[in-house]
This record gives structure tokens, C-alpha cells and sequence, in this order.
């Protein structure tokens, strides 16, 4: 049973190779899908198809529509997400794609380091699973296969 | 990953064979569905099968019952909906189908020309891109593969 | 048994009061809710709240935001739908609304002028019943309670 | 027509209150629900309630059940919900409820500074309408009135 | 606990009315709706409110549409279904609303003489309980109030 | 694209292979599940494989609950419905499935004859399209991949 | 804001009462409802209504229908449930209470002594709270009016 | 038409490989999943991926959260559940999964011992089939390919 796994979070490191490393290394029949990585593309997709925009706050809006657009068209199709948050900036996005993710009733791992288990206490307590590296989410989805 | 992909809109050109053209020479892995095209087979499919009816209401009535039965079974299938705006007519399907697909949580793209602006406002709102070509649909899509 | 009836449609005629006129007279328990139908408030409602926009098409998309909230708030709180299409204007909104409270399972009239037949035969037949008259709109739902 | 609001968002400073205020001044029939804003109350009550815990972990673990139920009890209660970020903390349950929220098809305004345009850009995309203020935000509720 | 009741089934004898009695005697907290009983009334009304239609076909259908929407305004209120088969007709209309009231999780009674075990038992099945009179029917409603 | 249709309906003639034969000379791609059609079979199946019952009633209820479970394993894989009624026979298996299939959003045709328009006018109103005969049907799902 | 409170659990002492004593004392605006609770009431409301079964199982299998029944209407009323797991018996009713709420979306608690952690912890774990006593389960419906 | 199985239930003896076996006999094209049925490996996941707890407590719950989203998963990949009491223990998870399966409305046979028909009522009601042995849950299963 080969199933699709959402990698929703951060996008300044490549956990998302490791992730698949991993798999690959396991031989789990996992395929992957995940937002726009590259963030100068992802931050520039509205002007690029729809063209300038009269402010930053247009140009965001713009971007907007487009990375939601695939990501709902991409966690749709998964049948797991792994949500990733890492020690910086505010990942908003990967609390957002968390949330919808279980309200949808996907089930969700979410990955975080120890220094944010107080903020994230919520989050943490609706997914299935809080592990804080990206082996353990893979332990996770290998126990599936056993 | 493929993706169905429908096709609502105007039948008084030939826009979605444009779509797929541009679709097969970036070698997107998309399929296409849509209604009904020849807009007198459209029209005249309920006599064609249920045989004459008393007068164009009731011709109408039951065209209109075979149309629907396609685009439910067709729009149930797709994983994204494109819905086009021309600068002509009322339109209504158009719109009967895209709003039934954003109510279904179907992705939506919307293409329409800058004079439907306006009038399309709310509309375009609840979708989840507006663009005004149809490359800029597709450069939509593909933005899902990179 | 009271039930809370969202008038869709165009905002260019009083015909909300008729209606509204008419299930007292007939002393029906039904309340009624609908779009705000002061045409320029409406297309202004963006600005009105958010300040200036850069131009006429953010100006739209700051209002659709606020239109779309106040209509999702009152049909999901609506028992049942009555969308009125007139013989003027695009009346995307009313096919838009018509269609999503459709999707939504809630029981729906449309009330369209007989040179409308042939162009809204589609949603005439997704919708419950259609009538030509604000009066019959209401004979149905006077149906009801009989 | 009664709505109930739910308020999710920083519990640091006073802003329910004011919205609340706002909100009496203006007549609206609208009744107001949301988290735990004692910040101490809430970090303590799965403690308070299952007794002590075995370290601080465990602590925010039994606190999250508790205030993950109550704020599932109260969210299906809503009609509408309005989550407030401010220029401090994480806020991830803002952003959790938020994001649930949409995903629940409640229609949900998002109140935030300028300053974080560009962090919450997806975030407010999908939400209804974003705004700046408490007022905005209480002017989008009356617009539902008018 | 107040509960509404739908009360699906033939026209063609008073037991609504005994049902009502019933509750009425038990003082049971019950309020009772259903179809339109009058049973030329329910066969006439598409042309008493759409006028004169083409053939006995085409006031089938006008009457038809008012009639389902009927049925889905008060079958959506209701908290519970009875659904009555007796020993004459066709009676395609009660099992076409027992069948919708189960797939919708309406808790289901169904009320037939032991004439119809057979024909019935799959509709049996899938109904909660069956009882073969309108007294069992109303044992059973009685017995939530225990 | 390959779509699974559920006939159900009477088991008293072959009117399945009639489809499947129909089916096969127009190439189109369907494929077709249904009830079981050994009459003796259906009516057998509970004792066959639960035992002995203490009566006709109880064999029933034993039979129902397989052909139900049957029944629902088959029709959540369809992806449309034909329902046939002929002229003969209660049929209630046939309205029940119909309506299951229509609450449960399956594009669903109905093939009865004239006979029974009166006495089906509420389903087939349900219903997308109703047809006389089973080419009509398959006239309704060709027009599909025109 | 009132609640209903459904009381999942076992029948064999007064622990609802403890329950409904307690949300008194402390002025809470709930109301409870839940099972049958006099045993012999339950066991024997088949053959009560339905008159004698041929057998202990088909004795059973009356009374169950019934049971379901009316657990399906106040469970569907209910915002929040209750499930309470004692020391003896199977108590599977309960775990299909629980676990059918939890499914449903229905905020849940569960209350059962130490000595049932290992054998109920993937239920607990998919409950919103778990606790030890009835006054514990009382603090936390308590904590959504603080 | 291949179909998925979740086979929940007891893990304290081979009976999975006994269903599988007589499936593979019959050629009957069904695959199977469930869970974890290493009683140790299932009992020490939590521990096994996520390190060491502080207490019994914290280890089960660490366990269950792990388990849960491999139920999850498999589970909302099944067209069918078999749920299989054993004489012995409490088998909670075993009534948890047939009744989230029920309420998710996947078709499901529990199989069980006559010493359980009392206990099992209200969940073998709900249930579609109940049976005796696996080779009758097979013969239910080879009842759809007839």
C-alpha cells in the first residue's frame, strides 16, 4: 500500500531530502508532495503569473492565491502530513497546514525541537503523533509497514 | 502525480484545446474533462434521446437533465476546475459550475477578462486564483509540479 | 415551525420588500435574510472599512471580502433559498449564491422571467422548483404550512 | 439574528473586552465566546484538575487536552470567528484556530498589524477578510445588520 | 427535550392524526410534520401554482418539484423519522423517505403489517427499529423520555 | 476514464446483460456491480451462511443483513447509479437504493416504464435523468464520453 | 450558553445522579441525558414492545434496536459527551459510545479508574480528557464557563 | 474490484493469517491490513521511537499515540472491517474500531462467540453482519463477487 505524505513547514533547510533519503534508504512506498521550497519563487509566483503589483501588499496577496491553490490541491491528495517547525522565524504556514490537516482528519505527525514544546502544546496535543526529528517521523510511518 | 483537471466555460471557441496544447507541450501529466462542446448537441440532447418534448421549455428541461447528470459524474472526478469568462453571453453555467465546485472544495481557477472585473468580483473572491489567459491557467498548474 | 429564508438576487428593485410584504399578509412564520442591497454601500463596503484601495480592481477585492463574509454568515444560518434572476445585468451573484446554497443541500426556488429559460435551464434544474413570479415563490412556501 | 462570535487569539492583553464594548455600543446582538484568558489558569489546568504532573512536558500535555476541549465545545458553538494576532509570541494557537476554523467552513475575519502582512500572507488569503483593528473588525460584524 | 418528527408514509387514512392523539395522551414532547396529506392537493399543485402544463406527464413533474422540496425543508428539521407502509399502493414515496432520512443519520422508525416482512426486509434493515403499529411507534418515542 | 456503475433494481429478468451487452458494442469503458440476482440465492443467503433460522421473519432479517452489507460495499465504489423498474413487483429494494444513491450524491438515472410515471414522479423528480428503456440509459452514459 | 451532556456508560449504580448533583451545586448550565439506566428496563425493551422473540438472541437483538435508537437521537443532540468506565463488566456499550462520539466530532471525556490505563489507552488517546472521577469530569465542562 | 480489509481485533492468536489463508483459497482478490499484532512491539512503540517515559502512564500514552495514527491510516484506506472478539480480555480497541468504522460508515462484520451475543448487542445491531466464526466473514466476503 503505497500512500502520499504532505511535508508541510519551514523551507530554509533541506529536511525535505532527508525525509525522502530516509525512505528511500527503508524502501517504504512513500511518495512526497510539499509546498513550493524555493522561497524567492514561492514569494514571487503572484507577480510572475499575474504581473507587478501596485505594493508588497498586493504582491503577498497575489503569491497568496497561487501557494494555496497548490497546497490544497496537494493535501488533498495525501493520506499523511508531516508538519516540520524548526527554531526559527513564525511558520505560521505550518501551523496553518497542521490545523487544516486534522481538521480534515489527515493524520498528522508534527516535528519540533524540545525549546517549543510549551508553544506548540495545543497543536501538539490535536495531531496523532509530536516526534522532534525527522527519523522519528520516519520511524512512525515505517511502523505503518510492519 | 496526474491530476484531472475540469473544464467549465463558454463552448463558442476552441479554448480548451488551446489549454491542452500548452498542457502536452510542457508535458504536464493532466487529463481534461468538460462539457458537452457542440452547443447543438447540448441543446438537443434530451430529444435526441427521450424524444420530442411539447415545446422549448420542456425541450430544454430535459437537455438540461442530461447536462447536469455529465458534469456531476465529470466534476466529481476532477481534482482542480478551471472555469472561463468570455466577453459574451450570460454565462450562467459558467458560474453554476464554479461555484458548485468551490462549495465542493474543489481548487478553482478563474479566467476572465479585465472588463468582467466588476462583475465578477464576488465571485473570483471565492475561488482560489483569477487569471485573465489561459497560459496564465496553465502556468497555474504547473506551478503544482515544481 | 419558523424558518429563516435567504433572498438571493438582483438589487435593483424592491422586490425583497414585495416578498417580505406578502408573507405577512399571509402571516407565514418565515424571517428573512439576504445581501446588503444598497447597491453603492455594497461596492464600496471594502474602502468604507479598509481605507483607499490603489484602484478599482483592489476596491473590488476589499468589498468581495466583506460580501462574501456577510452572505456565508446568512445562508448558513438560511432554512431555505430564493434566488430572482430579472431580465437585466450579468447577476453573476445570483447564480453564484443559487448554486452554492444548491451544493449546500438547502432547498431552493428560482424566480426567473420566461426569457430566461433557455440560458438558466441548467441551474432551473439543479434548483427544487422555479417560478416566474415573486407570488408563486411564495405559494410554494406557503406550501409548506399547509 | 443572534450570532455567536468566537475570539481566538493572544490572551495578553485586553482586546475581548474592548471588542465586547464595541460591540454593546453599537447594539449588536452578538454573543462572545472564546479560550481561557488567565494565561496562568490556563497553563495550569491540566495540573489543577489531574494533579501534578512529572515535569513540565507532561504538565503542558495535560493543560492542552483540557483547553483543546473547550475550545472544541465552543468553536462548534460559533458562527463566525474573528482571531486576533498581535506583534508578540508565537500565537500558533491563533493561527491553529484560525486555520480550523476555515477548514470548518466558519466564516472568520482576521485581525493583525502591518507589520505581519507578509508572514500571514496565506493565512489571511484563506480566511474571509483581514483587517487591521478591533473596529474594523466589529465594522465587518455590523455590516451583517445593515 | 423537545423532538420534531417526520411522519412519512401514505395519504390515504388518518394516522398522522392517531399518532398525534397518542403523543398527545402521553404528553410527550413531540411536534409532528410530513407531507402534504390532502392527496389532490399534493397531485394538483404544480399547475395550481405553475398553471396549466402540456400532459398528466408534465403536471407530475411541476407538482413533483414542490412536493420534494417540501419533504427536504421538514425532513432537514427533523429530529426523527416515521415512515408508515400499508397494506395498498405502490407507496414509492415512503420508501424513497425512509431510505433518503437513513442515509442522512435521521434515526428511523419503520411502522408495517407483518404482510410486508418480506418485500420490506432489506428497508427493515437498514431502519433502526420496525414495528408493525402506530402504538409500537410511539413506545418507542416514549422510551427516549424514560 | 473508467467509470464503475451500480444497476439496481428487479432481478426477475436479465435486463443486466442487456446493459452489459449494450455496453461492450459501444466500447464504452464501464464496468458494472449490482445485487446478487439469484433470487433464491438473495433470499437464502442468511441461513446459507448463518444456519437455520426459528422462521420465515428471522431468515429475512438474516438474508437483509448480507445483501445489505453487499449492497453498501458495492455502491460506495459507484460512481453512478441506474435504477430499473419494471412493471411488476413492490420493488422496494430498487426505490430504497435509488434514494440511498441519491442522498449520498451518485449521478443516478431511472428507467421505468410509462406506466409507473405517476406513482414515481417524486423519485424520478429526485433523480438526474429518467428514461423508458435501458438504451436510453446507456444513450445518457455515452453522452458522457462524446 | 447551555449544554447537552450525553452520559455515556455503565448502568450499575447512581454515578449519573453524583454527575447531575454536582453541575447543581455548582450552578452549571448543563442538562444531561444518556441510556436507558434500569438493566432489566433495557434488556427487556425488545420483547416489551415488539412482544416475546423466539430466543435470548432474538430477545437481544430487539432491545438493541431500540437501545441504538434512541441513543442515536440524544447522542445527535448532544455537544458533549461523557464516558464513564467502571472496574467490572465489558462495558462495551460504552467503548462504542465513546468511540462512535469521538468519530462524530463530539468533545469527549472519559472517566475510569488507574487500574484501566493499559487496556483503554488508545481510546483515552483519542478522547479529548481523560480522568479518574466524576468531579474531575465536572471541572473540566466547569472550566469552559470560567 | 480489489478491496481493502482492516482486520481489527484481538492479537493474541493467528487468526489474521487463517482470514488470509482461506482468502487466498477461494482467490478472492482482497487485501488485508490492521494493526500491530507484536503484542510487545504494539505495547512499547511509544518508548521504541520516542525514548523513554516517566512512568507506565506516559508510556502507554506514548504507545497509543503511535497506534492510533496507524489504525488511522489503515483504516481510512479500507472498503471493509472485520472486527474479531476473542473470549478473553477486554478488547476495547476492539469495539473502538468496530464503532468508529460503523460511524464512519465503512460496512463491517464482527465475528464472535455465542458466549458474547448478550454483552455485543447494541455493537453487533449497529454492525452490518454479525457471525461466528472467519470462515462465515469470508463467506460474507465471497457473498459480493457472486
Amino acid at each position: 500500500m503505497e500512500l502520499t505524505v504532505y511535508l508541510a513547514g519551514q523551507i530554509h533547510d533541506n529536511w525535505r531530502d532527508e525525509v525522502k533519503q530516509i525512505a528511500a534508504e527503508r524502501n517504504l512506498p512513500l511518495s512526497f508532495v510539499g509546498p513550493q521550497t524555493n522561497h524567492d519563487r514561492s514569494d514571487n509566483i503572484g507577480e510572475a503569473i499575474l504581473g507587478a503589483q501596485p505594493s508588497a501588499y498586493y504582491k503577498d496577496n497575489a503569491a497568496s492565491d497561487i501557494n494555496n491553490f497548490r497546497t490544497q490541491v496537494l493535501m488533498q491528495k495525501a493520506d499523511v502530513v508531516i508538519a516540520l517547525f524548526g527554531d526559527q522565524y513564525k511558520q505560521w504556514n505550518t501551523a496553518m497546514d497542521a490545523s487544516a490537516a486534522i481538521t480534515m482528519n489527515k493524520p498528522t505527525i508534527i516535528v519540533r525541537p524540545t525549546a517549543l514544546i510549551h508553544p506548540l502544546k495545543e497543536l501538539s496535543n490535536k495531531a496523532n503523533v509530536t516526534v522532534e526529528t525527522v527519523e522519528q517521523a520516519l520511524d512512525v510511518l515505517a511502523y505503518i509497514y510492519e
